[in-house]
């Protein structure tokens, strides 16, 4: 029903949310969070890069330094890094104390913007990804999908030069995500993100719903 | 007879110090830089992690966390986004303009601590560096062996606790190292250690002139 994340059949469940700059990612992970606490889950939330203190500091190498500056291995190398201490240090436990864990980003983001968007082969990044993280996958990954110039209209005004150059990047990452998430259909549940905030969020919480019966012991019954 | 390393035949040569802590690296690659810089030759130095940026960035990382507060994997990643950073910005635009480039630490360094030492598996790191630096291996690897109670003994203090700890951690490394010299012999040149820098650096300059003869064309005639 699931992908193995190489974890005992009880424990808790691994939800990751995918997709470009300005799909609402982390407005939909907050909302699904709030919606699972009030339920009476135990919930973990975390963004990748980031969380964990090595995470970071990764992230700040990876804000401080200028794109073409980094050689796309090494971008690569840091996410990996924050991912497998994220892995250990958050997500791992968390999985084993039978919470839910809510992740704004995991490794399908590099496959699309390091693989497809940066030109490293696809299926060395997917292996990469098993390595750093000993195998740790998802149990459902939701990608919000939006053509990119909507996500970049988000921004309100119209795009600059840099913004223009990058739109072929940004296309490239979006076919990405459809080839990974038409790879392994039921991992992925693929939302149309120029629907309404409350549309998406219910369709999430739908399919988040189907998922967890019978899975996670609730604490309490609220709601 | 050196390995190959993705470039030209023409282009410069890549000479790596590896070594347990405290095995005296530092000082022979500058001994070393000084006496090819008098010889006329154009000689890059760098460290590993630093130098770049990123790498100074990576170093940090790695100071301020606590070594069992890093997974092992991420512990890698660091070193491996490091590498490729160093590969790609410093070490191949030196060796394509004909450059000597000396590095305290490279790739076997992390075969050595986190292959050996703290137990990934050493061939999945030695294929990780080669992903990381697009196969940019050394032409001369120059191992500064010692025994790790010489090497710790050098701090002129007993080891405190948290150091005998590490003894054993210190003789896997120093296996391992043994282990990947004996593998490439002809790469590899293994230097006792415990001899006078004076001496250690005499091998050094007899195995390199013999590298260079006919290989680097001079700029200079001097000395």
């Amino acid at each position: 029903m699931s992908a193995a994340h190489a974890r005992g059949a009880t424990a808790g469940v691994l939800i990751t949310f995918e997709g470009g700059e300005g799909s609402g990612k982390s407005t939909q992970v907050e909302r699904l969070a709030e919606w699972l606490a009030e339920r009476g889950r135990e919930v973990v939330v975390a963004r990748e890069p980031g969380t964990t203190a090595v995470g970071e500091m990764t992230r700040r190498i990876l804000l401080q330094t200028a794109p073409d500056g980094l050689a796309a291995e090494a971008e690569l190398a840091l996410f990996l890094a924050a991912r497998a201490q994220l892995a250990e240090e958050v997500i791992r436990p968390a999985l084993e104390a039978a919470r839910i864990v809510l992740l704004d980003r995991y490794g399908d983001s590099s496959v699309a913007y390091q693989g497809y968007g940066r030109g490293i082969e696809p299926g060395r990044v997917v292996e990469l990804n098993r390595w750093a993280t000993r195998g740790l996958e998802p149990d459902l990954t939701v990608l919000i999908d939006m053509p990119v110039s909507d996500a970049s209209g988000r921004r309100g005004r119209p795009p600059d030069r840099l913004e223009r150059a990058g739109t072929a990047f940004h296309e490239r990452v979006r076919r990405g995500y459809h080839r990974i998430a038409g790879e392994e259909p039921e991992r992925f549940l693929v939302i149309d993100g120029t629907k309404s905030i409350d549309d998406i969020q219910q369709g999430i919480r739908e399919r988040v719903e189907k998922l967890l019966a019978g899975r996670v012991p609730q604490r309490t019954e609220s709601g």
